[in-house]
């Protein structure tokens, strides 16, 4: 693990990259989850792990935020960060639950589709959260997560008709959009991320 | 009734009190309609006044913040904590609304579960919000909602699992599942009170 | 086209009033399309082209944002206000794509009468923008849209009923249910649109 997620006299841009870097490993292995099942129990263990780190994160930027007398910009879009970084692992966590729990098989290929995007939004975030100290280059991230997030929606659209082009019954379809929902939530929380970052760029600006 | 929800020279203290207290009541009705079969078109309608009485509890803040030249805190944080209040009288309010209206019978057992946490989360939400006036003794409370949320989101985990396991067919998976997400939201929307209400200290601290 | 999308030199008011325009013709042609089966195609790809003139429109505000160095009101709210607006086009663009792409035929009445709805919300939002200006006569507007969103919640639950008595099965329940959440997301945004304006109105009282 090359990183601590319970730092001391750490700072906030260390705890969000923390965070982030935990997403790019957290998607890494959803992404190895969906190709194989053999290892799914073994996998949705990790990414429970990873979860329990991700809070863990959250919480460290909780109490620096307590007991902190100057941030470096508004509590509450600390506050917000923290929280939207923590929605995208909740989401990618459920997710692989939902497969399990659902007893789905094989999935559509739409599906590892959507876990690679948002991979990339992972490292695009993870790449972006050291830039906040500097408050320079980070235009470039929120464009690319907005239109990573547009892309999202067009595959998440896109497996909607497949779902319902008559090659599922109900009880399929169902399951597998318990499944499509959450991966369609990460990528959303992680454009919910990049619009905090504007919104505190356009406040420095 | 042992409180007005349209209170004259009342404070902001006493009326999310009321908001709050109201839930209380609210849960406790939702319990008795989920066991008993035989009154729930009656409880339904107690649900309905409740929501109303909560509705109008929501436009006095509204009404008191307009006319209000200082207030005790800020003025996003007050709409934010009273439009949060409402969130989880109508997700309450619409889950028994779908019940009748989808004609569920016996419910599974891990709804009345999901309720009795509602239940101590309208509990601990009530004995809180006169503790906003001191700003004292309020983070046992929001521990103690993040982690009844976190019962709750397993729970509803479980449920989810139990209406996939192929005892139910689709459609009244279909009916479940619109029952389930609307306790899951008041669940949810607990939380968000109890976020604001962190927000509140966070800034006074 | 009365307006343009992507003004030059115009105010803050001027953008949010093309916004708005935009979801009057756009809640026009969802009417048109509901009712016209033989179009659905065509008034589909209509609704695509007004949702990138949205697009276009909120990036517009982002940018005189970026660049503007006094604000009308709170920078935070016109990032509010503008998203807000956003949010009721994708979800009306996303409502016509679904009925497209599950195959939908005949819908049922109520779905006419929610985008009844949306289309007084809409007329009353473009009435409204124009007068955030001087700040005046805006209640009515919010008071207005927070009742139509009150009705739209009825008539959903309404269909909701409908939908569960037993004409429908499983799959088509399904399949109506997706287009059915886009309208309710719809007049929800449109809440949340007043919402904001009730924001900035309290805070300039």
């Amino acid at each position: 693990m090359p990183f601590s997620l319970t730092p001391k006299d750490s700072s906030f841009y260390d705890m969000f990259t923390a965070s982030a870097t935990n997403l790019v490993e957290a998607t890494s292995v959803l992404g190895d989850f969906l190709h194989d099942h053999t290892r799914r129990d073994e996998l949705a263990r990790t990414l429970r792990d990873l979860e329990h780190k991700g809070d863990n994160a959250t919480h460290a930027v909780f109490r620096q935020l307590n007991s902190s007398f100057v941030t470096p910009f508004d509590r509450e879009d600390i506050y917000n960060l923290a929280s939207d970084l923590d929605d995208v692992m909740d989401a990618i966590e459920a997710a692989a639950d939902l497969v399990v729990l659902t007893g789905l098989g094989t999935l559509p290929a739409e599906m590892g589709q959507q876990v690679a995007l948002l991979q990339r939004c992972a490292q695009v975030t993870a790449d972006a959260m050291p830039r906040l100290k500097a408050m320079k280059g980070l235009s470039d991230y929120w464009i690319e997560v907005n239109s990573l997030e547009n892309e999202a929606d067009k595959l998440y659209r896109r497996l909607l008709s497949r779902l319902y082009s008559g090659e599922f019954d109900a009880l399929e379809i169902l399951k597998l959009k318990e499944v499509a929902d959450q991966l369609e939530e990460a990528a959303d929380a992680f454009e919910h991320v990049a619009n905090v970052v504007e919104t505190i760029a356009v406040k420095e600006s």
